[in-house]
């Protein structure tokens, strides 16, 4: 276990001071060109060394025909080149001083035959000059902290608080975007591809000390090296949580597994076992994953499992409140102070019960801020699950009804939206509780970005939602059960 | 059991010829307004009737004092006034002739007390008169094949095939978008209420004898007449699906369902085994139900449960491997002919096992129809599940790094985007197999949407697509089980 994120091999990974690239050229298409691409486009200050053995500029740097021509030792060369000359290229990184590598270069184990040979070279040279390597058949790593992106896209919206490690390039890549859409995104990420020297323990014990990442998530094919895996973990969770997907344990997805990164998967209950073991909250998708990430990474901790739900329509409330109770939340009767001071909201169609029905909402601030105050007030409640229906379309229409001329109405609603999410950053900041909202519109829909952007997270539905807090409040669990070793 | 539509007391509710409304009024933002004016909004070319005690137009069309002053006696009439003058209302429309009410006025069994007094003298008058009432307490009928919407808002997209029978109006009216955001749509939706004397089972029957409708949905706080509804249900499951969202089973279900519609639910597993009986697919979520219905509804029937996965990427094809793994699919090998066929189109980073695994796209036609058309022509593959990776943005990228001016972009983007519609199109339409897709990106995308627009399903994740086939599988296995009685 390190004490320090510079004792880390990835450290110089994730934060290098200047990158060699292998494979990037004047041809914008190549692989190698638009990992160099990326670093640039997210904006890394420090020298970038393009090495290319003809051409002379490459994506406005300066062309080095051989890494023994750079001017200095760079702490990462990323190479991405034909296998059948990695092997050669990395000893002369050795040769040059290089300590880091980044091999996105594939064809090696996860191919069989000669590529096990061949990742076999690749070890017999990284020994001997003591090169550490990310790979091969990896991305590399994704570090909007200090603007180092190797992967063939660049990362998308603020830096985040997620750090991953992950069997797969794309869980990286792809998800860019997918986690830019919630406002939420990377600390670091790694893609660890066939872990030659680096593999899953060294990420987690860097991500557990890197002091952006508030959550660690695990893309898993299999684990190499069990023993120090769980060690790592156990130290780990009762500081941060781990949350893990592992794909190796059934049988298609061992296979799968197998033809994607070479791994050698195990059954499904040991791995269970293990995760429980150590703690670490078990998703079975990509979606979970990142669901129970964003909850833990960015609410509070619930004090525990009483729910509120607040809807303006019965069955969403209903639906919501059983796919709850279903995940083991409950729903609690309110206080007689929050029953009465809930009463003046609450038309003679509605229910001050929980799930709060207001069956129609006369004062979107009502809803979306005196109620919700007062159910965070109520001490039986740990939690808040607001549902929200409030489509453009719907908005536009009653401000014509109400004589609102059409050269205001766009603005009106900008302001609309606008004072929503003020109410939704207010509601977050006042109250040490875990607030949270479903729809069935759009997520692109204004109103749903506005509450992201404050910080209330908001679901395609309710099961994602339950399901999500269900993995939350199971970690705060596990860790008072299991404190601090 | 009726044997043809015209025997349904829904008939005349969903094809009226002319509708009466109570509660519009010159205030638009009136309830009574609000449904009148949807049905003007969807074009039904039937007499409308408003009937208000002062105002002489509404919503451009002549009030009438009474219902007594209606030149005719209407098909159907639509009431939405307090509570107190509804069943003298539904009176003097008895004495009119008239025979079919929908009663949106809420206030009645579900708030207990006086309102199941209120309940039970609307239910004498009704008895009085034989006038059949959908609701209290509903939003009534949503007829996109003859142009009647009698909920708050109006449904969008074209009509569909998707028949709902609900305990919730919201999944209704709110669900407009949600579906047509998916291409699908309702053939008729009713949102029943109360049930006094119209009820599921109604519902169910005059699905099943109606044309449009391909599916049945049923959202469920409780079912009334348990023997009806199981003896219905069983004479149309072996000809059309039927999907149910029961949730008065949880403890929470069964709390919110009582404040929401008055239901009394009963325990979980008698529903289940209920479900069981009758083959219907049991959803627990309105996102399962919904999926389930677009699959049965819209693809052909899978010969077996065998699926291959394309993709060019490992993770999100391992992922998908496991997730369909866990939910009973099978991936099998590929006949020797396609791993042939299949070699040339890929790289030797790839992977032509399954899932199988470009690692990149060369050609959009390579991995959107000639791999494929392999796929399809295997007889070990029953369905076909396509990873969608193919961001607008990454896509402009390209252009630029190819040269295309700037100007020329944005329409060669949407010249792919029509290529790949209609690529999705000639696939559904050339083989009786299903096939589907799913992504991490926004479905607000342009391809998301062209193949959805197409016929090929795309769900933003594979877990959803896994479920939705284990349902659909699960229908026509016992459907083969349990022939026609």
């Amino acid at each position: 276990m390190i004490s320090s994120i510079e004792e880390s091999p990835l450290y110089r990974m994730a934060n290098p001071r200047s990158i060699a690239f292998f494979g990037a050229s004047s041809n914008m298409a190549a692989m190698g060109s638009m990992l160099m691409n990326s670093t640039l486009e997210v904006g890394f200050e420090g020298p970038i060394y393009p090495v290319h053995p003809r051409d002379e500029v490459i994506l406005g740097h300066q062309g080095y025909k051989s890494v023994e021509d750079l001017p200095e030792v760079p702490d990462l060369v990323v190479i991405v080149l034909p296998r059948r000359i990695v092997v050669e290229t990395l000893r002369a990184c050795g040769e040059k001083g290089i300590r880091q590598a980044i091999i996105v270069s594939g064809g090696f184990k996860e191919v069989g035959d000669d590529g096990i040979e061949s990742e076999k070279q690749l070890a017999e040279v990284a020994d001997q000059y003591g090169i550490r390597i990310l790979g091969p058949n990896c991305l590399g790593v994704a570090n909007p902290y200090t603007n180092v992106c190797t992967t063939p896209a660049s990362f998308e919206g603020d830096p985040g608080f997620i750090g991953l490690a992950s069997q797969s390039g794309s869980f990286v890549i792809q998800m860019y975007n997918y986690l830019a859409r919630n406002s939420i995104g990377f600390s670091t990420a790694f893609s660890v591809g066939n872990q030659l020297n680096i593999d899953l323990v060294d990420c987690l014990e860097y991500l557990a000390v890197c002091p952006h990442t508030k959550v660690i998530a695990l893309y898993i094919e299999s684990i190499n090296r069990g023993q120090a895996f769980i060690e790592a973990a156990q130290r780990i969770v009762p500081h941060k949580p781990i949350v893990a997907l592992y794909v190796g344990g059934s049988e298609t997805g061992r296979r799968a597994a197998f033809s994607h990164t070479g791994s050698m998967s195990g059954p499904d209950h040991i791995y269970d076992a293990v995760f429980r073991q150590c703690g670490i909250i078990r998703a079975h998708s990509i979606t979970e994953m990142f669901d129970a990430c964003w909850l833990l990474g960015s609410l509070p901790k619930p004090a525990g499992n009483n729910i509120a739900i607040l809807s303006h329509s019965g069955g969403p409330g209903a639906t919501a409140a059983d796919i709850c109770g279903r995940e083991g939340l409950n729903l609690p009767s309110f206080t007689e102070v929050t029953q009465e001071r809930l009463s003046p909201y609450i038309p003679s169609t509605g229910n001050a019960n929980n799930p709060v029905d207001l069956t129609f909402t006369r004062d979107i601030r009502d809803f979306f801020l005196s109620i919700p105050q007062i159910l965070m007030e109520d001490d039986n409640i740990d939690i808040l699950l607001i549902y929200i229906f409030m489509p453009s379309s719907m908005m536009a229409k009653r401000m014509r009804d109400m004589g609102i001329p059409e050269e205001k109405i766009a603005g009106t609603q900008d302001q609309m939206i606008q004072s929503a999410g003020e109410i939704a950053r207010e509601l977050r900041e006042k109250y040490d509780k875990p607030i949270l909202a479903f729809t069935f519109r759009g997520m692109e829909e204004a109103i749903n970005k506005a509450f992201i952007q404050n910080g209330i997270p908001v679901f395609p539905n309710p099961e994602r939602v339950a399901r999500a807090l269900r993995a939350m409040i199971s970690y705060y669990k596990q860790a008072e059960q299991n404190p601090t070793p």
